[in-house]
């Protein structure tokens, strides 16, 4: 198993393959792929080395029979485009292509790639031929996340065609092509099917596309691994030959035991599960924040409310704590996905109109904080820098996709004031180029007249209130919009001269701390 | 302990209790509540003896020492009114005031009135004054349960006062008032306190009111006493004495180790608290409307899908089925009650409008049934008999308080529709008397052109396809509105000439249950 690329081992930054090395990286697939057939393996091949993509390509790879013999020979396959070779290149060295901070993630990589060699990738579309099945994982995203009229969302589904098609292009006449990616329902039926029908009767294919829907349900950090291996799955095939391929597989790298699968019947049942699921999500974040503004004018603690609500388990426990805002890949745009598929792919007249709603107030979230910075600044953001600690859209997760600090960024940019981002675990904010990031909290909290906490990162929860006022000078005005103070500290912070409000925290408010203390 | 009412042991019916009666039934409480006191138990107070009052008495009568000694004498108070007189004199006889279909609760009644003589039931007010523990259960209602608009919406607050009024001039200066029933958020502060203030003080006491707030969670049904003793329980009082006094009270009749007590730093949030709890659970009913129209629109079953989305427990296991409508105290009122008090009483420019939507939406709920009724009628409802299947708002359960049947029925009637109503254990329906309400399945069946299953009473889902499909003549169709029947019954009914419809179960649109056979 030949791992030369087309880079030096010493070079960070990876220069284009060239034609040359492209094919030859070929010929040692075809090759890998025909030596772990023969030991009995089946081959996989993982379309996008995404958030999705790079943990099912390690979970495929790790599986084992029960002599501990490999199961598979996984190929992952991402496009060639300077990004698509830069995670092509990352996965050959054994690293995960993403920003990833679960270990155990980049131990079962490393593992699979340099250790036993039963994971590869390659740019090359070639590499669908050689799989048993193919995994689909490339993004199929909302044209506009702002964009909430039923009559005018639209989504880019040029990418996923053309991905659908080269797997039609390529593939193995009796292959399963597993789609995981997040697709409007009746994408399978009215776009996938129709691609790779056309494609495989063009290259004289007459079998039956075997075809599954299993939507995944990654979650970025440290337990990205486990969130596909221990994890839930739904899965529906367009044919009983299809969900019985797909129910094999998913079985054999996901702990089925302790997350039994589902199976639906209908693959347009399982398309829409995924948006149903996110939808619940985003309306019950959407209703909090209505109850959160009254909190705040009521002077009640609503984090004690919800709390003392949550303890009825298995009515009430999935009942949303205030927020900062909703950022992500899925959250921000499955809704629109729903909606844009009921008006515009399945011709219905049925509007989601809670589901819109809350998408609407969920875009809208970071507004409230810009307007508690506002009262604190004395209605004078105009001239004053603030500070924006977390710049992700979850604690102690590196993704800064959709995150709701852009909101907040532009709306303080446009009030005229200045903005300096703090994350620890980010070093660079591809959504905001343009706006200072430092990763040194001292030297954030030294330069701004007002800062919030808008994800509450360990290192903003765990902060210890003198090592905070001594960063902080006077006066400074503080927004918790993450839970990331508890009470006490908030105490301390105000008789140490500071100002604060916080999301959801009205007992705050109640109490005068946004109020400078008169000792 | 004399036990002799104004009644006839073997009379039925009640008769009202005269004056004289009342003094010599005063007397003897009085004196109980001396021989109890003098044992070293204290005195409690029910105020309300309907679903909740009646179930706290027996569940506070019930409490024992170690040394299995009862801890309270229990006095149940209701107004001298015709329904006031008739519940206590049920009490008295050892009955539980309000049907219950539980019999762990008739048994602990009949136990502590018959048996140890420490619960006793009056309609006079002075009972107030033996009292250690005032506990108020009277209804708060809203006005009008059909206005949402936020301006409009109206409280029925006098009869409450006047509940409150009647403990100010009678109880014990250093008595606790612990209010379960849900009220407003700000009626303690702003009615509760200042009327117990100006009837205490009119008595010449001024030491401070002590008083608790913590909403019940009751469930009519089968486990209505296990609604209270195994339940948990959000409290805050207006002082510390008055949170640990009923902290220490709750402890007692509740199993706290099992569920544990949460205590709220403010009375106000603790009323708030049970208005979230229901606005939860209302915009949570809602959101899956709209999925269900589109579910069905689609041919999809909506129960498989959201089953595979329930599997996520901590997260999505509180997402909701389809359902006829929402019904009982609590559910159609709560967030109104809020909406109420944020612009009412509290003067807050906030309008919770995502509740205020789900409200509307729930409201309205039956109409999509009557849609479903009306095409299966060929759009010709008028003159058409339809039996409506259920007319309580829980499964099981004899409550028809605020049945979404009545929307229903309303409708129908409309329509020019004959209605007959069927419920195995409602015998009177006081919300529509004049609908013909029969006890009888078959007879039900026998007379109807089109049923619908509002209920999932388990007679219903229990029912034998070849009874029920004997009960019924040709051409029938049905509404399957509450998931009471399964599949392979909907499947063989189809088959025997029935049409078929089900709220959220567009597969059976898509296997063509509406069409009538044609073999």
């Amino acid at each position: 198993m030949s791992k030369d690329m087309s880079i030096t081992p010493d070079e960070k930054v990876t220069p284009l393959q060239d034609e040359v090395s492209c094919r030859s990286e070929s010929d040692d697939l075809k090759i890998n792929a025909q030596m772990y057939r023969d030991q009995g393996c089946q081959v996989v091949a993982v379309q996008g080395l995404g958030f999705v993509g790079s943990a099912v390509a390690a979970a495929v790879a790790s599986s084992r029979d029960m002599d501990g013999t490999p199961l598979y020979y996984v190929i992952g396959v991402d496009l060639p485009t300077i990004e698509g070779y830069r995670k092509v290149v990352k996965l050959n060295q054994g690293e995960v292509p993403v920003g990833s901070s679960d270990p155990e993630l980049s131990k079962l990589t490393s593992h699979a790639v340099l250790e036993v060699g039963n994971l590869q990738a390659t740019s090359s579309e070639e590499a669908y031929s050689l799989a048993d099945i193919v995994i689909v994982d490339v993004p199929l995203d909302i044209a506009d996340r702002t964009e909430f009229d039923p009559t005018q969302i639209d989504v880019e589904l040029d990418g996923f065609k053309a991905a659908i098609k080269s797997v039609g292009c390529f593939m193995q006449s009796d292959a399963l092509v597993l789609v995981e990616t997040t697709v409007p329902f009746g994408v399978s039926e009215e776009y996938i099917l129709p691609i790779l029908r056309r494609e495989r009767s063009q290259r004289g294919i007459s079998e039956p596309v075997q075809l599954a829907h299993s939507y995944e349900r990654v979650m970025p950090g440290s337990k990205h691994i486990s969130s596909i291996r221990q994890n839930w799955r739904t899965f529906a095939g367009v044919d009983r030959s299809s969900a019985e391929k797909a129910r094999r597989f998913l079985s054999s790298f996901i702990d089925t035991e302790a997350y039994p699968l589902t199976e639906l019947e209908d693959i347009k049942a399982a398309e829409l599960a995924k948006l149903l699921e996110n939808s619940y999500r985003v309306v019950n974040i959407a209703l909090i924040h209505e109850w959160t503004l009254l909190a705040e004018q009521l002077g009640l603690n609503l984090f004690a409310i919800i709390d003392s609500i949550r303890v009825r388990k298995g009515t009430h426990d999935n009942i949303r704590y205030p927020g900062f805002g909703v950022g992500g890949y899925c959250l921000p745009k499955d809704p629109l996905l729903a909606q844009w598929s009921s008006t515009r792919l399945q011709g219905s007249d049925i509007v989601l109109q809670m589901t819109l709603d809350a998408m609407r107030i969920n875009y809208n979230l970071p507004l409230h904080s810009v307007d508690l910075l506002r009262e604190l600044s004395g209605n004078a953001l105009a001239g004053k820098t603030i500070g924006i600690c977390g710049i992700s859209y979850l604690p102690d997760v590196a993704d800064t996709r959709n995150s709701p600090a852009e909101l907040l960024v532009d709306e303080l940019l446009d009030a005229g004031a200045n903005v300096i981002a703090h994350d620890p675990s980010v070093d660079v904010w591809p959504e905001r180029p343009t706006v200072e990031l430092v990763q040194d909290l001292a030297r954030c909290l030294a330069e701004v007249d007002g800062v919030i906490f808008g994800v509450r990162h360990r290192e903003y929860s765990d902060l210890d209130i003198d090592i905070l006022a001594n960063m902080m000078p006077q006066p400074l005005f503080i927004v918790d919009a993450s839970d990331a103070i508890p009470d006490e500290k908030a105490q301390a912070l105000h008789r140490a001269g500071y100002r604060l409000l916080g999301i959801g925290k009205g007992h705050w408010r109640k109490l005068g701390f946004q109020i400078a203390d008169q000792r």
